[in-house]
Parts: structure tokens; sequence; C-alpha cells
């Protein structure tokens, strides 16, 4: 382990030096999990604080992607000195009936792929639906550190996951489109709840007025309080640009917002304090997967199959073992 | 806990003589988890194996909850007297875009809800998805207690979890659609693995040749050993229950060859053993949203939020806890 904490250390190196690569090979290490994430984690920990990030969400189809090349095209501008660092995390839980756009979609995304202010990532996993929050949240983490002032995150499409990890950031965009009821749907999916800014995007379609009296009305029903925040409703066409500087302006005046009436701050310990507890979860589950194997596993696994035994009782024995060993090690 | 406990007792027997709304207690017990869930499983978990279950998944207007109906048309046929009695458990992980279908098609499967020898139950859940699967298998189980000699499960979308869910049935349908490229996407989304029948229902429209083929192929490349089960195609026209008598032989057929080589068991086996895992789990998880709690967590906490502890370190140093103290126990 020694030997591999200080590779990820060197990689953390060269990457704060500015080599994309050894960037890339962290965030591939983070997305893998395990003990470099979570030195890779400890080191950028204490570098971060200057980045601020920026959830687009939508359903799939609704042109998040256009939009997302498009904002870094707005950000980036035609010259590159002064401009700010972005950096893009496309996160796909692997939701397996989206799979065919995305190749297509990220390919788009690659207009900037030689602009060297921009870094642009896909995240996703099979694994635990928690890993994906967690290492998620670990590469925002290592990006901040890393002094990319914007960090935008693009999930692909509109599940429990995706809506969680998108309504993370500092400021949630949330994308629908003209017509087909998306303003109720996007009430059904918690987006009224996670949104800072609605756009909707491909405005030159039929419907944009009926999709923003629905949500104004749906605004209306959720009875802000006087002093919060009211989700502006943007009309983008994210493929020629169209209404991005508007976008971009209420992003930031959102900004100024929240850092001045302390929400930013509360937003980050909300998050920070929730990570917490996932970490912890998934060290438990981690306990787990060791507690089930070994003899004494074998024995009351045989018992539940069997049915001599039923499966929460065969649980609560195998628990009692979980009071002895080390943390970290094996079962039995 | 003792009192509630001889309450799902009650329930039970009720249940057991035939009480339709003690049975749907049970199961609303089940979906919302807790002491009862797990005393209805011990109940259970004795009187099960005599039924079998068969999962139902594919793309969302698929057709599925309308084939499910013709099924359960086909089984329970003109005459009640002596026809199997049917238990359907439609699954809903709450998908938040789906939910705009769901209700309809659960009203057209209330074409069988006059009678006696049907049970039809949605289940969801907005918890940790874990849970949605434990409760599916312990309502499984309940359902087979009572003596239902079929046991429909379908789920709603095609999700990782649906999928799994889908997948742990005796008999697995996967459901596609002639044309837009159903049959690839069945193959992203693992549902080739698990299916043991397609259909391709909707077949009064065009494709339905091109997606047979498609299918075909993917059977062709995944090379199956020469005694393994090949998943039949059947076109089916749920609507009119065209086909359904056809999909019903080749699940019967599948039955009595899962039955005769062994696999049944090694299915029923595999599901079990996977469920101890998820019980652990969850009672894990139980345990870590106890432990971070109290004052020494909170001190641990501030000391994160103010970036003075990185997050795992903080998770580790609450661990040691779980070595002290009862497992029920509350953390501080």
């Amino acid at each position: 382990m020694s030997r591999r904490t200080s590779d990820s250390q060197k990689l953390f190196s060269a990457a704060a030096g500015g080599d994309r690569g050894s960037l890339a090979r962290l965030l591939s290490l983070i997305e893998s999990g395990g003990d470099e994430a979570r030195e890779i984690g400890r080191l950028s920990f204490p570098l971060t604080g200057g980045g601020y990030s920026v959830g687009i969400t939508g359903a799939p189809g609704a042109g998040k992607s256009t939009l997302t090349s498009a904002i870094i095209g707005n950000l980036r501008g035609g010259s590159t000195s002064g401009a700010p660092n972005v950096a893009v995390l496309a996160i796909d839980p692997s939701s397996p009936f989206t799979g065919g756009a995305i190749l297509g979609d990220r390919v788009r995304m690659q207009d900037h792929a030689t602009d060297e202010g921009v870094f642009i990532r896909s995240m996703a996993t099979r694994g635990h639906l928690g890993g994906l929050s967690l290492a998620t949240s670990e590469a925002m983490r290592l990006l901040d550190a890393m002094k990319y002032q914007w960090i935008l995150v693009e999930t692909v499409g509109v599940g429990q996951v995706e809506v969680e990890i998108a309504g993370a950031a500092d400021c949630t965009i949330v994308v629908v489109n003209p017509g087909w009821g998306d303003a109720v749907q996007a009430n059904k999916a918690g987006l009224l709840e996670i949104a800072d800014v609605f756009v909707i995007n491909k405005a030159d379609r039929a419907g944009v007025t009926e999709t923003r009296r629905d949500l104004e009305q749906m605004l209306e029903l959720s009875e802000l309080d006087a002093n919060a925040w009211r989700p502006p409703i943007v009309a983008t066409i994210a493929t020629s640009a169209e209404g991005v500087d508007e976008l971009w302006s209420h992003v930031l005046r959102h900004r100024a917002f929240i850092e001045s009436n302390g929400d930013l701050n509360t937003r980050r310990t909300g998050r920070l304090r929730k990570e917490l507890n996932t970490i912890i979860e998934s060290k438990l589950e981690q306990r787990a997967r060791a507690i089930c194997s070994g003899p004494r596993w074998k024995s009351l696994e045989d018992q539940v199959l069997s049915h001599n035994l039923d499966p929460w009782n065969a649980a609560d024995q195998m628990l009692e073992r979980i009071l002895e060993g080390p943390l970290q090690g094996p079962g039995e």
C-alpha cells in the first residue's frame, strides 16, 4: 500500500504541475475506489474551496451535453489567456437504456478537447450507487484542488442518483424542453427542489410559452419564502449558443446571492456532512463483504439454504462477529 | 415490539385463512421494513417452496402490464375452480421520469381485481435501493407461503435495480418491441444475460422479423453451452392475448428443464445467499446511521467542516466506535 500511496502522491504533484495525463490517471484511481482514492482525497482536501461547481441535469435528449459545450465556449471566450479554467465531469451511472447516445454527445463536447484550459472526463460505475456519488465528490474535490475555477457536473439521465449528484453542486441547472409536459415531469422528479436555474432548451421548437407558464405555476405553488432565491427560467438554443450568455448571467447572479446570504457555506457544509455519512456506510459494507466468508459463514449459510434457519437470524448471528477482529481485516 | 410482533402473527394467520386485507397489510409492513417485516419473514420462511416466480421486465412502454394481465387471464382461464392462484408484484423503484404511466397500467390489470384467485400489488420505495430488493424477496416469500402457485414480478423500467429484481425470479421474461433497435438495447442492459424467454410484444407492428433476427444473432454470439437453455423468442400482441399461450408453454418448458437439471435449485440457493448478504449490509447501514449522531460525532464533524480533518480519517475514527456498544443501540 505504501508503494501505491507514493504513486498517488507523484501523480498528484505532476497533475498540480499541469500534467493532464496524471490528472486523468488520478481520476481513474478515484473512479475505481480503494486506498488510492482515499489518499488522493487526503491530498486534495486542504487545497479546496476555490472552485465553484455547477450541476446540469434533465431528461435524456434534453440537450445537456450541447448546453455544457456552449457554456464552456462562453466561459473560455475567444482568447484563452485570463479565461477561467473549466472542468467537466459527465456522470453516467450506467443506466442500461441510455447507453446509446452517450458517446456521441461526449464527442460533440470534444470541440474543446484541444483547449488546455478545459478538462473533460466521463465517470461511471457499475458498482454500488453510493460509490458513484462518493467518487464524484472526490473527483470534484481533486479538480478544485487542481485550480479549476468552474467544475461543471453533467448527469446523463434523471434517476434518483443523478438528481442527487447534480443537486449536490453549488448551483444546479435543470434543463427541460418545450412541449412534452416536461415541466410536470420535472416536478415529479424532484428537480424543482434542486433547480437554481431553469433552462428551456431547444427553444426554437413550439411550446416554449406553455412550458415557461407551467414552470412559473409550479414555482408559485412551491410558495417560496420572500428572501429565498427564485429560480429564473431561461430559453436557450444550445446548438447555436443562443441564450447561453443570459443563462450564465443568472448563474453568476445566483452565486453572488448565495455567497452573500451564507447559503453557499450551508450547502457545502451539508454536502460534506452527507459525504461523511456515505463514507461510513461504504466502509461498513466493505466490512460486511469481509464477514461473509470463511467456515463460520459457510455453516450458517448452509443452515439457511436447507431452510433450518431464516436469513434474518443468520444475519444476526453473523453480525456478532463484527464486534470481534480488526475493522479492515477478513472475517474469519 | 412484542405487541407489534403479535399483530404480525395475527395478520399472518388471518391472511393464511384467506383474508386479503390482512395480506395487503402484511405487504405494507414488508414495504416499510422494520421489525415487523423481519417477523413476517420468519413466519413465511418454513412455509415456502411451492410457488414459482416469473419476472417480467423490459423498457417502459413495452407493454409489460398488458402482457402480465394477459398471462393472468391465461392462467385463470374461464373457470376459477382448480385454476392456480396468481399473485402479481409490480415493482417501481420510483424512477422519477416513469411516474406518469404507472397508475394507468395498474388500472388495466385490475380486470382481475374481482377474481379471488388473483392478488395484485404494487411495491415501491424511495429509501435505499437494497431495501427494495429485500422487500421484494420478502414479499415473494410471503406470497409463496400463502400458497400462490404463480408469483409474477413485473418491473416498471430497466434500471439496474429492476433488472436485478426481475432476474432474481425462477424464470425471467424479457419484453422488447419490434423496431427501435430494442434488441441491441436489451444486450446493453444485461437483459440478455437474465432472459429465459424473449417476447417481442406489439407484434402487429412492423419490424418483428428484424428484431427476431437481432435477438437470434445476439444469442449466437453469446455462445451458449450445448446443454444450456436456449431462450426462445415469442411474438405476442398482449392487447388481444395473441401468442400468450405459446409464451406460457415456453415458461412451462423452461420450468421442466431447470427442475430436471438442478438449475432451479442452484438459482434459488444463489438468491438466498445474495439476500443474506444484502441483509447484513442493510443492518450495518442501520448501525452506521446510529453511529452518526451524538457529541463525539458532532466534534469530528466540526473538524471536517472546518477542513482540519479529512472525511476519510473522520470516518475511521468514528468507526472505531463500532467495536463498542450493542449492535442495535444508539451510537452515543
